[in-house]
C-alpha cells in the first residue's frame, strides 16, 4: 500500500478485547469505517489508496482495554455534518465494545464547520460581563402556562442572572405553543430588565424541523433575541449546523438531551463535535449533580471547549444538571472565570424568594470572581 | 395525587441498581423525563396531576437488574417527532444505568405518527414478488468512481435481486455526487431491467439537511425511483418524519448507523421507533455477522416491525452486517418469509462472476421460498 495523498482525519477509540485479537479488530473498525467490504474485493487502486480507513496505532491500557487509532480520508465526509459523524463513528456505534473518545481533525475540517460563531467573548459582551463566571437559570416546569412562566422570567430578570433558558422538556404543547410562550417571555424580560438595568437574555429552547427552527428563530430574532438553544442529538448535525451558517449573528447553546454519554466520550462529544458544529455555549451534565459524568472528565470537557484551537473560537461551558446555590465556590474553583453557572431547580425552590435567592446567587458568584481575581494578581 | 386527566405513554426501561435504591431511582426519572425540578417546587396543581411523570411499576428482575415502567403525558410530546424521543429517553440517555427497552403508545401517538406508509405490501408490490423473501444488495465502496457503481448496479439487475441500496457511506463526495451519480445509475438500473423483466429498485441513500434531502427527493422521484434509505440517528426524528409525511409514495428504508444498540433497545428503536417514524423497510444488524447483536433480539426485532400495532402497516425487516450467501436458509427459516435478505459484500466477493452468484442468490431465495411455502400447506 502506497502512502495516502489525501488528508487523513485521525480518530481515537477505546476498545474493550483480547490482546490477542486487538489487531484484527483495530483493522476491522478501518474498514466497518470507511469502504464497509471485504478488502480483498476492493479492486480500484485509488480506493485501496486514499479511501480504505488506516489502522495509526493500537496500545494496551490495560485490563483489557486498548487504544485503537484510525485514519480517515477527509473527503470521505463531504466536510457535511451528518456524514462527518458518519464516518467517524456511524457502524462502529452499533458495537459496544467500542467507544469514541478523540478525533484530530484537520484545518480544512475546521475551517468547514467554522465553530462557535460567538464563543465565550460574544457570550460576555451580550451581557456586559468580563471579569466573572456568568450565571443561568432555567424556566420550569412544562406545562405552567404562559403567564407563570413569563413571571418566573421576570423574577429571576429582577434577580440580575445573566442568562434564562427554557427547559429543554419546553417545545411547542399545546399548553405552551412556542409562538405565543416565547414573545410573552422576552417581553417580560425586557419590561424586567428596565428595572435592574442589567441586559439579562432570554434563550427559547427550538424544536421542531428545520423549517420549524427557521421560522422559530426569526421569531426570536423579531423579539430582540440573540441567543437561542437546540438540541444537536435530537434536531440531527446537519440541521445544527446548517441553521449556525444561517445565524452568524445567533449565539447557539446545545443542549445535552439525548447523548447517551457512555458510549461517544463526552469531552469529545461535546467539547469537541458540538463546538466544532458551533455551539456558543455546550450545557452538560456536572459532577456531583443527578448524573455520574466523573469529575475529570467535566475538567477534560470544559478544557477541551475552550482550548486553542484552529483558529475556532471557545465554546462557554455551561455545567448544569441538578446544581445548587452552595456549590458555587467549588465550580468557580474547578472551572476559573470562563463558565456559565446554570442553577435551574435549585433556585425555583425559593418560591416566593426567587428574586433575593437569583440576586444572592448573583452576588455570591461576583464576590468569588473578585477573590479569583486578586489572588491571580497577588500570585 | 388525583387521577390523571390526560393519557399516558407507558415506558420500560431497564435499570441497573440496589433494591434498597430502586423505588427512589424510578421516581427520579419520572421527573427527569417530564418537569425536571423538585416537585415541592411545582406550585401547579395540573401540572403535578397531569403533566409530572409517574412510576407505574418496579419489578426486580434479578442479579440487580430492575424493570422500571414509567407513564408520561401524551400532551407533553406536542405530538413531535423529536419532542417524542426528548421525553421517553432524552436527559435519562446520558445516565448508563438506564436503558430504553419499550414503550406502549396511545393510540393518539399512532394516529399522529403514521408509521410505514408502504409497509411490507407496497416494498413486495414493488417488485411482483409476494411468496418469498425480498433481495437485496449494496453498491461498495465509496470513493469508486460513478461508472463503477453503475456498472455494479447494472451486473446485480442482471443476476435478478429485488432492491439495490447505496453504501450508507455514499453520501455527497466529490467522488461521487448525489446529483450526478444518481442519475446514472437509476439508468444503468432502467437498462439492465429491460434484459431481465424483473423490476430490481435502486434505493439512493438520502443525506444531508432538510433542503437537500427534499431536493435529493425529488431528484430520485425524477429518475422514476420509488424508494429512499435515509439515517434517523443522524439526520434527526424530525427530519425523517417530515420527509415521511411529505413523500407518502415513497418508500423509506431506516439506516442503523449511530444506533449504539446498547443504550436503546435494539427491538424498540428499529421496530418500534423507526417504525412509528414512517420506515417501510428497518435494516438492522443481523446475529452471526459483523455486530453482536444476539439472536433472541434480532428475532424479537423482526416481530416488532410486522407484528399487528395499531393499524399501522408492517415494516419490512431487513437484517444485514456481513450476511453471506451461505446464511440464506437459515435466515429463511429464522424470519420466514416476510423478510428482506441483504447481501453487499458477501456478493461483491464474486467480483467477475457478480452476475452469476447474484442470479444464484436469486434463484436459492425462491427455492427455499417455495419448500417453506409447501410445508406451510403439508403442516
Amino acid at each position: 500500500m502506497t502512502a495516502p495523498t489525501s488528508e487523513r482525519i485521525v480518530i481515537t477509540y477505546h476498545v474493550t478485547g483480547e490482546a490477542s485479537a486487538i489487531d484484527a479488530r483495530a483493522q476491522g473498525i478501518a474498514v466497518e469505517q470507511s469502504v464497509e467490504m471485504p478488502l480483498e474485493a476492493v479492486t480500484d487502486a485509488r480506493v485501496t489508496r486514499d479511501i480504505v480507513g488506516q489502522v495509526r496505532g493500537v496500545r494496551d491500557l490495560g485490563e483489557g482495554l486498548f487504544e485503537v487509532k484510525v485514519g480517515l480520508a477527509v473527503e470521505t465526509t463531504g466536510l457535511e455534518a451528518g456524514q462527518l459523524v458518519n464516518m467517524i463513528y456511524g457502524n462502529t456505534s452499533i458495537n459496544p465494545d467500542t467507544v469514541l473518545v478523540d478525533a484530530v481533525f484537520p484545518q480544512a475540517i475546521l475551517d468547514a464547520f467554522g465553530g462557535p460563531r460567538q464563543g465565550i467573548a460574544g457570550l460576555r459582551a451580550r451581557v456586559g460581563v468580563t471579569d466573572r463566571p456568568l450565571t443561568c437559570s432555567a424556566l420550569k416546569p412544562q406545562g405552567l402556562p404562559i403567564p407563570g412562566l413569563a413571571d418566573l422570567a421576570a423574577r429571576f430578570t429582577r434577580g440580575g442572572v445573566d442568562y434564562i433558558k427554557d427547559d429543554h422538556g419546553i417545545a411547542d404543547q399545546a399548553y405552551s405553543p412556542f409562538d405565543a410562550r416565547v414573545p410573552a417571555i422576552a417581553a417580560a424580560v425586557r419590561a424586567a430588565r428596565t428595572e435592574t438595568g442589567h441586559p439579562t437574555r432570554y434563550i427559547p429552547s427550538l424544536t421542531g424541523n428545520l423549517d420549524e427552527l427557521r421560522s422559530r428563530i426569526r421569531l426570536a430574532r423579531d423579539e430582540g433575541l440573540d441567543s437561542v438553544m437546540i438540541q444537536p442529538m435530537i434536531a440531527g448535525f446537519p440541521t445544527v449546523h446548517t441553521l449556525v451558517r444561517e445565524n452568524p449573528d445567533m449565539a447557539f447553546f446545545s443542549h445535552p438531551t439525548m447523548t447517551g454519554a457512555q458510549r461517544i466520550g463526552a469531552p469529545f462529544l461535546h467539547g469537541t463535535l458540538f463546538r466544532l458544529l458551533g455551539a456558543d455555549a455546550v450545557i452538560y451534565t456536572n459532577h456531583g449533580g443527578r448524573f455520574p459524568l466523573p469529575k475529570d472528565t467535566c475538567l477534560d470537557l470544559g478544557r477541551r471547549a475552550t482550548r486553542a484551537w484552529g483558529g475556532l473560537k471557545p465554546s462557554m461551558p455551561v455545567p448544569a444538571g441538578g446544581m445548587t446555590p452552595d456549590r458555587v465556590p467549588e465550580m468557580i474553583d474547578c472551572y476559573g472565570n470562563d463558565v456559565m453557572l446554570l442553577i435551574g431547580g435549585g433556585l425555583l425552590l425559593a418560591g416566593e424568594r426567587l428574586v433575593e435567592e437569583t440576586r444572592a446567587f448573583q452576588d455570591h458568584v461576583a464576590r468569588l470572581a473578585g477573590a479569583v481575581s486578586a489572588r491571580a494578581v497577588a500570585e
